[in-house]
């Protein structure tokens, strides 16, 4: 199996993503290998010694991504007998000829506590942690969106995912059985109309989900599954909240979408 | 000010991750815009209008980061005013040519349900959230580490990181005042040894960040929190547990590093 490196003197997430964008779309498969925090030449040596032996057991030349800014550690790599992909040297000269300004390299621009909207993100994880399942009704003034739907249909670690990835503060209100009988919103949701995002799944998958936390219950059956989201989905369009199916959606795709139909504000790019 | 596109056929997460990795490196300010799920060719025309208008409106070209894997809607985007830097296409050939297989493009390969290691970082973050703060002790047995340290040292947010990014199933465990006295490993931890992490922080840090939660108290009183670090770092040295100090590291860079530090087993490249 080929040997994909991913090697950075910061964290290398930026690396992880480049590569695996790259290698998914190859028929193949790949052990993974990632060394972040490669910040002196000593440790660049090392680890131009750790591809080289993998290329000897191997007989095939590992794959590096790496994204180095330091330019005396990238030529280590370079040197090694891996075959380097070095997208940051590839792309920053025609942005430089383009921008007219030369880059200023520096290492942890990304991913590091020194980014301006650091604390916006650990505040919103907070806020979210708060804010989860209906709590703390009272911080919704503060909530960049409050995502409402039914127990398990992926209102928590969507929450989350706004949170972490982008620092927008998203509350989330679980609308439970006992609110079925008449659904309607509730005086704190009402106060907060604009800031409504809905939720919906389909029945036979909210069922699956929820018979994993509690096997051949009431709560987990799909006459109750189907009960609840006719009556949540009713209430959406009744009252005009915007809302999306997760189904087939992953917490990055339902993210997305909620901030291109919102045009929620973003503290991170 | 120019403008910067991230644009893609899905979430434009890895376009962000590129165009931000790159434009991080020059000293200039941009304003950003993400375009995700452009799926169809009337979208990408309006998309290409987009680009147009602002280059119309500004007199500047905009710098568009894309990843289309869609043939079609690429060359629509490429043959707008903006400048367009696809690192895919840039590095797909290369790759192909030394892996001697052809690349099967399909949309929606990354950030989607579909990817295998879906589930488990949706089950991580369940884990990571039944498990917060010390709640439910018996399920350190599924854990993959366990994060302990004193309250306010990073230990939630990471272990929300690690279950997001790398559906790796963290615990965590806070020492609190009262265990102060007679810092010892709790039954639980003693049996979960070989699975605990230690996070630690500098007094005046762990002081202000509690200030922000509980303003004059003793609970964020420099002298509470020098007594409380002392404790638990004299416990981490005596039970040798590894740790690490939080102070000046992003949740990404605490990550990283504690799976650099443990070779913790990641689910998701």
């Amino acid at each position: 199996m080929r040997t994909a490196f991913y090697i950075s003197d910061g964290t290398a997430i930026t690396a992880e993503v480049f590569g695996h964008a790259l290698l998914t779309l190859f028929p193949a498969q790949f052990e993974h290998v990632t060394i972040p925090f490669v910040e002196t030449t000593d440790m660049a040596e090392q680890v131009k010694q750790r591809i080289n032996d993998r290329y000897k057991t191997t007989g095939q030349r590992p794959l590096i991504f790496q994204t180095f800014v330091d330019d005396a550690l990238r030529q280590i790599i370079n040197s090694s007998d891996g075959i380097c992909y070095d997208f940051l040297n590839a792309f920053v000269e025609p942005i430089q000829r383009e921008l007219g300004v030369a880059p200023v390299p520096k290492t942890h621009r990304t991913h590091s506590i020194h980014e301006q909207t650091y604390d916006f993100r650990i505040d919103a994880v907070n806020f979210a942690l708060a804010n989860d399942d209906g709590s703390n009704l009272k911080n919704y003034n503060q909530a960049d969106i409050i995502l409402v739907g039914v127990s398990r249909s992926g209102k928590t670690p969507t929450s989350l995912y706004l949170a972490l990835q982008y620092g927008i503060k998203a509350a989330n209100y679980p609308f439970v059985e006992e609110d079925m009988e008449q659904l309607r919103l509730p005086e704190v949701l009402k106060r907060n109309k604009a800031k409504l995002f809905g939720l919906t799944i389909t029945p036979e998958r909210l069922s699956q989900i929820r018979e994993q936390r509690r096997a051949n219950s009431r709560y987990a059956s799909l006459r109750q599954c189907q009960l609840e989201l006719a009556e949540v989905e009713k209430l959406y369009q009744r009252e005009q909240i915007p809302f999306l199916n997760s189904t087939h959606l992953s917490i990055e795709e339902i993210s997305a979408k909620i901030i291109a139909k919102t045009g929620l504000k973003r503290h991170k790019y």
